[in-house]
C-alpha cells in the first residue's frame, strides 16, 4: 500500500495485520552533468513502490530533502542542516509511533544522509533512555545499495567508474523508471576524481561537474531495471526479517 | 520545468531567464472516510505540475509533510511541530536563495499550514532585519483555493457542504488526477459538524470521521478537472505578477 | 481582577469560581508619525482593564513585545523572532495551566502577531497530540478589532483611510486612555500606500513614515472611547462564551 | 522619556543626544500572603519611571515575566524557562542595537533573574567573540537593591526580617506607588524560614506561605517612598556613569 | 572513587551506600602570561581527587570546557556558549539521575561559569515545576574558593594582588599538583587592571596579558599545597552536609 | 604539546609553525564487567599523549562525554543527546578556528560517537555553504582503531572474541596505561552476544553484562602497549598527512 493514496481507515485496517512501514528517504541535489536533481529520493521511491507491488507492505510518502550541504554550490540543490533534519525525522517517527507502528525502516538513497539519520535515531532512543522506559518501537536504516545482492550486482555491472556520487547505478535506476528524462552530456575526465567532502565551495573546487569518482554514462535502462528488480525483492525480505524481529522483555 | 527531473546545469540556465520558483507545500493527514491521506500535498502538486505544462515556470519538489498535529488521532497522519516546520522551510528557502532565486512562491494545500509558513517567512525576514541588511529575495504564500477565480468556482460547484476539511473540491482534484484511487463510503451526517481545532484527541472527539463541515461525496472527476484547469492558469498569472514585482531601492 | 495586583491566595480563590483568564498581547513598534510605540500592547491592555471593571474576569500582565521584525527599520521598535515568541507564549501558557486555568484568551493588538501566536498554540497542542493525551485546557486568539461589533464601528467611524497600520482606530484608543500623549504631525500623502510586508529595510523603503494605508489624523478621543466601551462589553461576552464552552469527552 | 509613549521620530531624536536606555525587568510571581504577584516587575518600573522625571533618560517597556520556576507552586506565578528567557533578552537587546543604542542597563527586580540575565549577556557577547569582531554596544545588570545607598537604607529600615523573598522593602515600594492595593494577612512565623531553592513543589514544602526569611508587615508607604526616591536618584547617577564609560579601542 | 576508573557494577555497589557525587567543572582558557590554559578545570579536579583519598566520595569525570567567551581573544581558549553549556550540564545531570544519584555537587573552578551553571540548574528544576512533580534529586554549585576557610586562607596568603583572573591562588594549586609545568614571565604592571567583562576583543583591549587584578608571581607550590589540603577537607565536610540534607515531603 | 598545560602565548607561538591540532574524543560509559567507565575517552587520550612525546603536535583537552544513550541502563554512564553533542562540538571547533587552527583532527574512541560527530561537522560546514563562503578550516574524524595498522594488529591479537563493545583491545590499552586499575570478573558466555543498538532498556535486555560480542579477558598490558605504540606512530603520520593537505582555490 502507498500510505498517501490510502484513507485513514485503510491504514487502521493495515495496522491490524502489520505494524511495519517503509519510509523512502533521500536528497534533492546535483548529480553531475547528466543525473537528475531528484536522483537520491527517486531511487528509494522507485524501489519501494516496486516492492509494494510484490508484497503487502506499506510505503510512506517520500522524505525528499536530506542533508546535502556540500552540494549547495550547484544550482537546484536543496538541503536541510543536520539539526533540522534530525528534528524532522523525529517528528515523522513520532507521528508514526502515535498510530502504533513498531518497525520503521528508512530506505535511504543518499550517503550524505547516513550520519544525520543515525543521529536522529539516537535522539529518539535517548528520550526513552533518559526516561528509563521502553520506547515501544524500533527504527532501522537501510541504504538501497546495501540491500542483499544489490551492491554485488552494481559492482558487476560497473567494475570501473562506479564511484561515490552520480554513480551509474543510481542513474540507471532513474533511467529505467523515467526514460523520458534521460540526459546526455560530454564530460572529462571519464572517471571523476575522488576526495574529501567539506563545505560547498570546497566541493565545487574539487569536483568541477559534480561527479565523485564516477562515469555515469555507463548507465542503461536495462541495468537499472535489473537493479530495481533485485532491490525490490530484497527489500521485501528485509522488511519481513525486520518485522519478525522480537524485542527482548 | 520540474526541478527534480532536471540537471544542475539546466537549472543554472533557467536562472539566466528567471529567478522565480514555485514550491508545492501541503500535509499528509487524514481526509475523512473517502479522502486520500496525501490530499493536501497532492492538490498543489497536481496544480503546479499542470501549470508547468502551460508556461516556462519552475516547480520544486513537493514539501509533503506540514503542520497537522490535530489530525494525529487518525491513522496515517504525519505531522511536523510548528518549530520543526519553520526550521525546515527556512532551510529550503535558504538553499534556493544560495542559487539566486529571488521570488519563491509556496503553493499551499493545507489551511493548517498557513500560520507556520507565515511565521517561517518572518523568521527568515527577521535575520535580515536584525542585521540591518536587505534580504535579496521575497517569499509569498498562496493557497490554491485563493488563486484567482478558484474559490468562486468551488462555491458554485458546492454551494452547500463544502466545509473546511475533506472538502469536495480538494477530493475532486485528486479524483481527476488519480482516478484509480477514488474511494466511496457511507457517512453520517451528510454534512459534517464544525468547531474549533485543538489537540488530536479533542479533534477526534468532535469530528468522528475526520470531516469538518464537508460532504465530500459531491466530488467528481469533472469538477476536479475544472478546478485544476482554472487554478493552473491562475497560478501562471500569479507567478508572472510576482516575478515582475519590483523591490523598492 | 488584575492578576499582577493580586496575591497568590486571591488567585487561588478566583480559581474556585472560574478557570478563565485574559492575556493582553501586543507589540512595541513604530506607529507612524503620531502613533505611540506602545500602541499595539496598550490597546488590548486598555480594553481588557476596562472590561475587568464590568465583570468578574481575570486579566494577566500584558505581553508587550511581539513579532514586529518588519518595523525594526524605525527607532524604538522591539521585536521577538517568531521562534522566540512561540517559546515565550508556550511558557506563559504552561505556567497558567499549572495553576489550573482551562480557558486562556489572548486579546491581541497586532496583526503581525497572529501567525506566530497560532503557531505557538499548535506547538502546545502538539505536545498532547504526540503523547496521545488530552491537554486539559484550551487557548483562543481574539484580535480586539474582531470583537463583536468593533470592526463595524471602526469602519463607520473611518470609512476611508483606516488602513492596516497606524490606523485611526487604534490611535483613538490610546488618545482616549492617555490624552496627555496625543501627538500631531504633518504627513503626506494623506492616506499612506499599501503593499506587502517583508524585511525591515524593504518596509521602510515602501512606507516612508511607517503608516500603511492609514490616515491617523482622523483619530479622536471620543471615537476611541466609543471603541473601548464597545470592545470591553464584547470581550466580557466573549469570555463568557469561551468559559462556557464544553469539551467533548 | 518613556519609550512606549513616544513616536519613532522622538526616539530617533533622542538617539542624537544619547545612546543609553534603561530596561526595567522583573518577574510575575507569588510574594507571600500580602505581596502583589507583580511586585518584582513593578518595583523596577516604579523606580525607573520616577527617575525619568528627574533626568533625560529613556525607559523601555517593562520586561515583566522572568525566571520564576520555583514559585510555580503558588497560583498566579508566570515563568519563562532560562532558555526562553535568554532567547527573549537576546531579541530585546538586538532590537535596541539595531537602532544604535550602545549602553543598555537592565534594572532588575528579581534575584532569580540574575543568573539567566547574565547568561543572556554572555550569549550575546559570544556572538561577537566567535566572529572575532567588536559588538558595538554594552549591557549591564543592576538590581534596584544594589543601587548606591539603597541596600543600606533597607537594612536600616528593616534590621530584622528583611529576608530574601517577599521582603518588606519591595512591598513598601509597591505600597507607595499603588496604595489602593495594600493587603494585610495574618501569618506565622513572624519571620519566615530560609533554605535552598529547588523545584516548585520542594519550594512550597519549605516555604508554606511563599515568604523566604521575611516579615513583610514591616512595610509602609513612607519607607517605600524613601526607597524609591533614593533609588531613582542613584539610577540617574548610575546611568550617567555607564553612559560616560569609554570602550577601549 | 573515581567514576571513570570504576566499572559499572562498582558504581552500582556505591549507590547502595551513597547517592551523592561530585562533578569537577571548570573552563579551558587563557590564564595570563604564566598560568596554564587548563587552570580552571585542573583546580577543581585536583581538589576533588585529593578529597577522594580522604573519604568514600565519588568523583565524576571533569567537565573541562565551560563558558569563557570573553577569553577567546587569547590563543588556546575553548568556550561553550551559555545555551550549549546549559544543554550539556542538563544531559550530564539527567544521566546521573537515571542511575539514582540524588545529590549532585558541581565543584566549580571558573567564575564565568556561575551564571550558566545556575541557569542550567533552573532549566532542570523547571521541567519538574511545569510538570507539577517532584524532581527526586538536588544540585548544588560550590566554587572551590568558597569552600569553608579557603577564601580566608587565600586572602591571608595574598593580601594584595590576588585579583579576579589568573590569581596566585589558582596558579599555586596547579604548581603544587603539576610542578613540571611551572612557568615564569615578566609582566607589567605588577598588579593587573580591573574592569568589566564584555566580548573577547573588548577584553583583550582592557587586559593586555590576560590577567585581571592579579599578580600571579606570588604563587608557590607550598601555598598551593596548603590550599588544596584545606579545600579537600572542606569538600568532604560539604559533601557530608549536602548528603544528609533532607528534602521536605 | 598539551594545550591545557601550556600558556596562551605558547599556543600563539605554536600557531606560527603549525595550524593543526588533535582533539581526543570519547565517551564515559559502561564497558562490561571489567572495563573502566572511562575506557572510550582514556584510549584516545592515552594514544594522543603518547604521540605528542614523539612529534611536535598539539593535543587539546579530552572531550570526555559523548553519545552513549544506549548504555544509560548501566550505572555510571554519562551521555549527551546527539543534538547537545553536535552543539558542543560546534563550539569547540569554532573556538579553535578563532585562533587560526586550520586542521582539526578528532581522535575518537567510541563507535557510538561517529554519526553525531559527522553530523556536527556537516552542521559546521553548512554554515559556510549557506553563506556561500569558504570555511577556512577542515575537520576530520579518525577512530583510533582505524589508524594505519591498528585494526590489523588487534585482529591478529584477538582473532576471536574481539567484538564491538568492551573489546579486549581497548581494555588492553587502559591496562597498559593504568595498571593499577586492572579488574577481573567471571562472566558467561565467554563471548558476548551481538545484536542491534536501541534504547537503554532494550540494550540491557540484550546484553546483560554490557559486553557486545567480546571476550575482554584476553586483554593484557603487553598487547595494550603494542597497540598504543603503533597507534601513536600512525597518528603522527596521519597528522602530518592531514596538515599537508592543500585546499583547492
Amino acid at each position: 500500500m502507498l500510505l498517501h493514496l490510502s484513507t485513514w481507515s485503510e491504514i487502521e485496517q493495515y495496522l491490524q495485520r502489520s505494524r511495519s512501514i517503509v519510509v523512502p528517504i533521500g536528497s534533492n541535489e546535483q548529480h553531475g552533468p547528466t543525473g537528475l536533481l531528484g536522483t537520491d529520493w527517486l531511487c528509494p521511491e522507485i524501489i519501494a513502490h516496486e516492492a509494494h507491488k510484490r508484497a503487502d507492505i506499506l510505503i510512506a510518502p517520500t522524505f525528499n530533502i536530506g542533508m546535502a550541504q556540500h552540494h549547495l554550490g550547484f544550482a537546484g540543490t536543496i538541503s536541510l542542516r543536520p539539526s533540522t533534519f534530525i528534528a524532522a525525522i523525529g517528528d515523522w517517527v513520532r507521528s508514526l509511533a502515535v498510530h502504533g507502528f513498531e518497525k520503521i525502516l528508512f530506505l535511504n538513497g543518499h550517503g550524505g544522509n547516513v550520519a544525520s539519520i543515525e543521529a536522529a535515531f539516537s535522539e529518539i532512543y535517548a528520550e526513552a533512555s533518559f526516561a528509563k522506559r521502553r520506547l515501544g518501537f524500533a527504527m532501522t536504516l537501510c541504504n538501497w545499495w546495501d540491500l542483499e545482492g544489490v551492491g554485488e550486482l552494481a559492482r558487476a555491472q560497473f567494475p570501473e567508474g562506479h564511484g561515490a556520487h552520480a554513480t551509474p547505478s543510481e542513474i540507471a535506476i532513474t533511467q529505467w523508471a523515467l526514460p523520458e528524462t534521460i540526459k546526455t552530456a560530454h564530460y572529462t575526465p571519464q572517471i571523476a576524481p575522488s576526495g574529501p567532502i567539506r563545505e560547498a565551495l570546497d566541493f565545487r573546487a574539487r569536483f568541477a561537474d559534480g561527479r565523485m569518482g564516477s562515469d555515469p554514462a555507463q548507465a542503461s535502462r536495462e541495468r537499472g531495471g535489473a537493479l530495481v528488480t533485485l532491490a525490490a525483492d530484497s527489500l521485501v525480505r528485509e522488511m519481513d526479517r525486520f518485522s519478525r524481529e522480537t524485542v527482548p522483555a
